[in-house]
């Protein structure tokens, strides 16, 4: 909440500088701002604002502001400039956050941005648009510092200093042979203590941990997290340097991935996330509708499954309705239990907490939780429907279709996971139709059986 | 597959290496590998292989092996080891983890391996452990290096160079005054590049970003995923600098905090994440079987109410059983498209792409897309009721009632979050059992009241 006021009071602030035409203020006000909180500024301000903005803060500040920002905030403000201004702030951007940009802009947009770059860097970024956007290549920048392994710790301080500006980060320098293949990596921690007059080969690493240029960024964030990096390389098949990777991008993977678990899980497609800083209503309705409708669909059928599963009981029905009451509390304590017991298994998957190798133990552990939560649901509602119907029969039937359906719950959330990772399908994706269709079917077929065999029986 | 293949044949050579005493070659070969490779090996050791290698490498090593273990391994690795050989140990961890391991342990163990420390790392310890584990004061490392503002570039490099192997990092350096108050930040790139003879003041720059020892580690990761930052100082309410948390570190709660929304969400804890690891299943179930009861408990009464709902439509279920039969279809369809909401809505307030300012727009657009799916829906199952029950009226209601029911449901599962982060209360924790019981209840009497309106007055 204090940072919302202060966002605000300075969001205020600004733009009285802006009316009042205190361009020296205005100046020394935003220089010492954080460019993330600018970008920030700039989502909330009108366009004849966002362009003094631009006018009055230096070339340096402004590429830092762009990296920041989404690609429609990006075409927004480019197009308030003029070609020359466009073209130097293009310059001095990152090349990583630029691709990631360009590659959400039309064909037309994209290359006229292209066009006003220097011969290398559009070449860099033609590269870098080829690959896959959720590929170590994707995510890479080829904006880094490597070394020969044959100078020595001086030069290649010296190297440091005068590559620094353009570096992503200059605190992994990667050593590369005569055929630009990565070789060893040397920490700027380490190049600062070493002797100054030994040989980068002495002190730097040979066992070097990458990644190759069409691994999933996923695999890369994991490989990442596991070793706390603050840059990896990434490789050719050819063993040849292509590009890094930083910490700050591997943190957005990990957000990224969590939340394409999430809503893959609850049956809907990631490109909603990114959907939701677009403007157009319309056309966010229509990808939602698009991404949701697949499972809904599903489920339907499944629904429909049902349906005629319980129009086979339907003489059971309509000698005793009181069966139907209890239904729908059945069907969902089971897709409650079906819930939990699947989420925490496709969560542990994802996070290496649960092991597919040791998959019998999760399964066994989920069982028996099933069991004790069945147990205890089962004997509060057993009670329920005894007082409330006065029959003990039903209290019996609907006791014992409450714990069976919940241990079948938790076996079933728990198994169709690991067999879908096990036949190399993604468990978020796949898992939560399949279950809660399965867990309403199964549940039906219980509570009816057991009210044929010892209901209507007596 | 590949790595874990990689894996196996590792382990199979240290074993073969352990039982044929070739210690020299089982040093070489370790020594190679990195610690949390390593570490990872330890847990498929047996008591003794871990012994003989945490014998053969070196202390810097095994210390950083350590630091990558949990709490059960630490302990059973540090019991294998005498007096001497734990002391020099502990003293090369890492002191952030190490106060989370000594914090999982029963605090006979804890003060037993604090009383090996020496007094000022002991005092440190002491310290964190304070601090609530989800803090910035439990995440945090002392282990930083600080410079006071008058001395040169020179000075402060070599600084850095005699204190670089304690610290956490050596990339960001803070700057504090007399008090020991945070009055600047300095980069150790900015260090490189900087004329040898200026003043620390006068490159380093004042407006740093940091936070509260108090903070929650949710606000931390935020602020240091905005900022794209390496490291934050954490400081006390005084402004005095108190420790660091790396990126690192965040990456951890980055992932940890996803789960625990995801579990939330499930309806059980997130102390079952941090139990997988542990080795005794009795204390696992139970403490699953605790954390998911209570939401379990609430659902149940929820679909009590359900029942009671029904019971007061005896009388159109008794002359029409053919009602029932889409009774779960529309529950439970009501209940993914609830499902789908929420979790858009939630997942979108934990990462700030649902703004709870913007939250008219976000109902708009859910309720839309809750229009347009439960649109097509109820065409279908209209259509299946119609063809299968022959029956114009009942396919009428049935699909009035699904329509009505996934709108509802859109809405319900849109609103409720929104409503709770206002109000103060996780929207993670509370949404789903709210949700599910409030959707059972309206589906239920939307279908129930179609049916006395269309299906029996006719």
């Amino acid at each position: 909440m204090e940072d919302k006021e202060l966002f605000e009071e300075k969001l205020v602030e600004i733009e009285a500088l802006i009316d009042s035409e205190k361009i020296v203020d205005l100046n020394e006000y935003i220089e010492e701002m954080h460019p993330a909180d600018i970008a920030e500024m700039m989502v909330e301000l009108p366009e004849e604002k966002m362009h003094k903005v631009f006018q009055v803060i230096s070339w340096e500040l402004a590429a830092k502001v762009l990296d920041e920002l989404d690609s429609d905030m990006f075409s927004k403000i480019l197009s308030l400039l003029t070609s020359e201004h466009k073209k130097k702030l293009l310059e001095l951007m990152s090349l990583d956050n630029m691709v990631d940009i360009l590659a959400e802009l039309s064909e037309e947009k994209r290359l006229e941005l292209i066009n006003l770059l220097d011969a290398e860097d559009a070449e860099d970024i033609r590269e870098l648009l080829v690959y896959d956007e959720d590929t170590a290549g994707g995510i890479m920048t080829t904006e880094f510092v490597s070394l020969r392994k044959d100078i020595t710790i001086y030069n290649a301080i010296e190297h440091l200093r005068e590559h620094a500006p353009d570096a992503e980060t200059i605190y992994y320098v990667y050593v590369v042979d005569k055929n630009n293949r990565l070789s060893g990596v040397i920490s700027l921690r380490e190049l600062i203590v070493a002797r100054p007059n030994a040989l980068v080969e002495d002190i730097m690493s040979e066992s070097i941990i990458y990644v190759n240029i069409n691994d999933d960024q996923e695999e890369v964030a994991r490989v990442v997290k596991k070793y706390d990096l603050l840059a990896i390389p990434v490789t050719d098949t050819n063993g040849r340097l292509r590009g890094i990777i930083t910490f700050d991008d591997i943190m957005d993977v990990l957000e990224e991935e969590a939340t394409e678990d999430i809503y893959k899980f609850a049956g809907t497609m990631e490109a909603e996330a990114e959907l939701y800083e677009e403007d157009k209503i319309s056309i966010r309705i229509f990808s939602s509708v698009k991404a949701r409708l697949p499972w809904l669909i599903v489920t339907l059928f499944g629904g429909i499954m049902s349906a005629t599963i319980l129009s086979r009981y339907e003489d059971t029905l309509n000698s005793y309705a009181a069966v139907a009451f209890f239904m729908p509390l059945l069907t969902g304590m089971g897709g409650n239990v079906g819930t939990q017991s699947s989420t925490l298994t496709v969560r542990g998957l994802a996070t290496g907490n649960v092991d597919a190798g040791k998959s019998l133990r999760t399964i066994f552990q989920e069982m028996s939780v099933g069991v004790c939560v069945g147990t205890i649901c089962s004997l509060l509602v057993c009670a329920v429907a005894f007082f409330w119907m006065n029959n003990i029969r039903l209290g019996i039937v609907v006791g014992i279709s409450m714990a069976a359906n919940m241990i079948t719950a938790a076996t079933i959330g728990t198994v169709v996971p690991i067999l879908f990772k096990k036949w190399g399908i993604d468990p978020a994706v796949a898992s939560a139709p399949f279950i809660s269709t399965a867990l309403d079917i199964t549940g039906i077929t219980i509570y009816f059986t057991l009210t044929t065999l010892i209901l209507l029986q007596a």
